[in-house]
């Protein structure tokens, strides 16, 4: 196994297209539409990262602003953050386009992380992640204090050792 | 308009089959896919308690530890815990049932938030939540925790200002 | 195997959304689509009786007087009326909702038979039913009745062996 | 509107091939998907013989005795035996071919109503049908016992009305 | 294994109905569904003239030139023209009806050709095809040229050697 | 209207992973479910090239040299090479991989066009294709070509007509 990856090997562009089954009574994406295209291409993008079969570890914290209608072309990007054991962080933005009104929106940003595992489920290690670029850096300094706040949330981390979680809510 | 109602009318089960199409290579469900369920029967219990159309706002930090496999079949139960104004969080419970095997494990909890809006999709006021059990009234009570973290990090509050939070992180 | 067991116990409510691709040109659910969640909430009550997996035997004669309208939310409750050494009928309930205008109506009754099988596709004997309250009493002495129905239409009982049946068709 | 029309000119075949999404454990179609199919064939023979919108308004008692299997090629022939003012009858033939093993069996017969109706949902006149072949001619006699017991089974004809019906309870 | 085989025996009709999710923007059905539909049809015929596995090998040039609508039911006729050692030409024809409104129209004709295969997915000798209706019989001889066009275009005949292609491009 | 854009602005790309239902009962993605795949990666470049509505025109030859297997992920690329007055050709990439097995192959290259249109159907301008690279150059020059092929099949234009087919078949 490779020591160690790029973040961009990872990459993995989806196209979408909002149809009525889609929809709800306002003619707009449903967000477990969006969920579950979020799950798919992350996945992609982390079983490209470990070259394993990967499962969904946990979904972070999504909000919904912006509505995006039928007929939109949605297009999400995803890409390995940083990788922990056998645990991997990917990252995904959205983006809805009107095409005959000519109009692109940036619509959702979104963490989702996954175990990579053998053929009978057992969790398996998988390459570290090299960043190059300022955004994936950042991504990948982020990876820490996000980790941790899923550890507290999923009580399996004590507030008080969540040292990078500190940064976000001032705490002294 | 009721003014207020209770929390059990909102209550809805909805009972699903794991078919081919919604499993991964290792034969168990795409977390997607759960997802995508789990939005549906939180937004039905959201428009139960508000009698409107309703939209997701936003899904809380989930975490898939217990895989469920092909064949399975799964119960999520939601109903509404508070509302905000407009706004409303759902309380998810989801079950995995091995019926041949006769094993049944509750395998996820989940937390959605819904805004009641109108045609034209602008928000409108809906009815408060009366808690009656003890498990509805500790839902209630932790509404308000979680709504701070949501603004927190959705960097809508700043995390001086989250006093619920606080019990969280044991922050004096 | 358990001897017998509650009608209750295989209490199975499934909801469902109708969306787009599930209505006919009048915007209301099509029939074929009604009797397809029919057989899924009542193949899992079935299953929950006999802790088996289940097949379909038939499905009774059904209805559609109510249309249900697109967006409407279904309710489908299911549950075993008695078995018959290795079949079991199964009632399902299901009624429409309306919930931006409040409106609920009681849509549909429908019996369905399922027979246990094990792995080999084998008939394998079930547990007995017990009904407690008035509804599963009455359901329980119909069923007979409404076997014979099934045997003779199917030409597997002559109708004058058909005894339960002379009740409904006032013979003497 | 024509005042008759033959029977074979409502004719519709439908080939289906059995997908795993349709499929239950034993790797049997489900019997709800095959209802689906069976409405869909036989709303589009309706559609044929009234040239109008068509709602399914019954499903006649159905059995499944034969297992049809995943890959398997399903074909469906429907074609409308008669009419009742708004109402028709349709016949459905189902056989199932494992093409690899060559082996074709029949393996349902199922009668669905369909009436015609206006953009409004009202029902509206249809044209009569002409049965010409023996088989089409049995149908045709055959309609009006189903129908009658439709009615005593929907409690909208007493027993000792249905004269038909005598025929098959042997009743003197 | 049969010499040979009447064209006529590898009929296949399928008939389906336009649903919302299969449509564009316009409300007319997209042309990748049409092409998933032909691609089953003919299939289904391939499998029925060779009793074998079949995969697609090619699908010929087809153009969109009718735009079927929503609603609309779709009927397609699929047949084998000729076969080739283990490959099976099929044609479809593709009609399109509004019945509400009485019209119907041939809407497209396409040419794809199939492999029988092992279960290893090995090519495997099939049947011979006898034509015997006018439109067979010119349907067959056409077959030649058509695989002729089909080796130049994927480089796997030079121009020159293809004899047959001269009557379509009058060369000398 | 923007006169000219660059080919590269029409750039599209979509990842798809094969599921159960989209396999033969060889375990391989089926003909027709990739043709739709085709259709809609290619529909949407065109529409990114013309900020408009677009309807499928026509489907060039393609052929299935390679089998991709079930759990494969495939990756569609699109982009528009050349148009003509309001129909755009574009051109299609697969590559298929098996990423466990860190195995990944160019499976197919197909050629789509589209006719942009406005709301009521009609067909409208739209600007021009600027080739950049080799690569876009050649494809660019190869359209003219394809075209004519296209009209000599679709029976538009005599085969002596086409200057450009010439070069195809070493007419002289």
């Amino acid at each position: 196994m490779a020591k160690s990856k790029y973040a961009r090997e990872s990459s993995t562009i989806m196209t979408e297209m909002v149809l009525p089954n889609d929809t709800n009574t306002l003619n707009n994406l449903m967000g477990g539409k969006l969920m579950h295209w979020l799950d798919v291409v992350a996945a992609i993008a982390a079983q490209k990262h470990s070259n394993r079969i990967v499962v969904t570890a946990s979904a972070d914290n999504i909000s919904f602003k912006q509505p995006i209608a039928l007929g939109n072309v949605v297009t999400l990007k995803a890409q390995v953050t940083r990788s922990f054991t056998s645990s991997m962080e990917v990252f995904i933005e959205v983006s809805a386009e009107d095409i005959p009104a000519n109009k692109k929106v940036m619509t959702h940003r979104a963490f989702f992380t996954f175990v990579a595992v053998d053929q009978n489920g057992k969790p398996i290690e998988v390459p570290e992640v090299i960043p190059e670029t300022e955004e994936e850096k950042e991504l990948y300094d982020g990876a820490l204090r996000r980790r941790q706040l899923r550890l507290v949330l999923g009580k399996r981390m004590k507030p008080e050792d969540a040292v990078e979680l500190k940064s976000i809510f001032n705490m002294s």
